[in-house]
């Protein structure tokens, strides 16, 4: 099953995505009988996370590229409601952003249950689904300041969509990013140094995780964006995340 | 005015705090007539925030304290929201936490409205009050962790409360914090180096701030706790954050 969130006629709905439609649900998640065509829907974030998970270091080669030291333990991290937007929706690179300017491509797992003190099978049924994240950073901001704040959270630098798969194997997929249609890395999430359970099974030991959390889940590769370009991560068995790249232009 | 969130038979409401009880508020936010003493009222954290902003280092003898630079800009940080616990509910220190475990009393702005490209005096009128937070750090592992995902966010590690204070002038106050009535560390709020308006402004160039959203001010002093204590945060002007420090149980 595919689960979105879209605004339809003015408001955010849970939405059911089969073939190319996408059918409004109400409170109890069963279908209302509205639907939109998929190519004309407004998709917005699929979840608003109470806490947004990240991974930083998660494949060999992304550490290796930035001269890291591979990670011994599964640590998360944290990224900000405000960066989230959706499929289709433009990342607005901010004035004064120089250099690096790079996307990458995220399997998220979406919590269903509450976990604490998890076992891996526990984790394991706690997975509503997946979805795709494109974690934007501004790597010279990232550099000149204390936190993530602004290089890693700025608005619309965390695209997230189009939906929730509830149907997949994590772990046999393979992540592709493309920029204007070409591609510019693909890697398999097998190659994941932790899977998204041993994230789980070690947060919960000290943190109650609830139904709405996300967990990026970090990428193998960074690709740099130009404004007047689109973006597309796909995850083969979930979809395509696409999204326009433009410079910020101040309301005067 | 203050306004606080309470569990009232069984469900999470808002209420208003006058004198010595806690009236109930409907979604109007108008008194339905139903309220409790304030003595036996079960707190909640006064608002659950999209974004939980938290400042490091902003006095002056915290930073000399830990040897670190003067930040030069106002810079914020990010806590998460399933460490937030109410007044009078239990700081539980986890198994495995030795060494330092500390307080930190803090001046906590509650967002009202939604800032982006704010000016101060957007800012100002931005907040829709003030309440008090406790950030409970387990400082072997804030040192030992890339992150700060369980030294600053397990669960329980970060009381606010009892409820926001709307009337306050934010830098005239004093904030100090006790261990079983015993006064641990007392500073004013004005020896802040950036003040609240400071960050808002900065961090809304680049971030969209919702209401709901918190901001925590930083402390000037730790202090350490003692499971089977009661650490209280008192800040003039708002009132006391009183929560007693257990240590973990396991289930069995």
């Amino acid at each position: 099953m595919r689960l979105s969130r879209i605004r339809y006629e003015g408001r955010p709905v849970r939405a059911e995505i089969e073939d190319d439609r996408a059918f409004v649900l109400d409170g109890d998640d069963k279908r209302t009988g509205r639907s939109v065509e998929l190519a004309t829907a407004d998709f917005l974030p699929p979840v608003v996370p109470g806490v947004f998970y990240a991974v930083g270091y998660n494949y060999r080669s992304h550490v290796a590229e930035h001269g890291a030291k591979v990670p011994e333990r599964p640590e998360v991290g944290y990224r900000a409601n405000n960066a989230l937007t959706g499929h289709n929706t433009p990342i607005v690179r901010p004035e004064g952003v120089t250099g690096r300017f790079e996307a990458e491509g995220e399997l998220v797992a979406v919590l269903g249950r509450t976990l604490r003190r998890a076992s891996r099978d526990e984790a394991r049924a706690a997975v509503l689904g997946w979805t795709i994240g494109n974690d934007v950073s501004a790597r010279e901001w990232q550099h000149a300041d204390r936190t993530f704040w602004r290089s890693k959270n700025s608005d619309t630098f965390k695209p997230m969509g189009p939906w929730i798969e509830t149907d997949l194997d994590p772990m046999a997929q393979t992540t592709t990013v493309r920029v204007d249609g070409s591609v510019r890395a693909a890697f398999a999430t097998g190659d994941m140094i932790f899977d998204p359970y041993d994230y789980l099974v070690e947060t919960s030991k000290y943190i109650t995780l609830h139904p709405g959390d996300v967990l990026w889940m970090g990428a193998d590769s960074t690709v740099q964006l130009e404004p007047g370009t689109v973006v597309e991560i796909e995850i083969s068995g979930i979809g395509v995340l696409a999204n326009p790249v433009l410079t910020e232009r101040h309301p005067s």
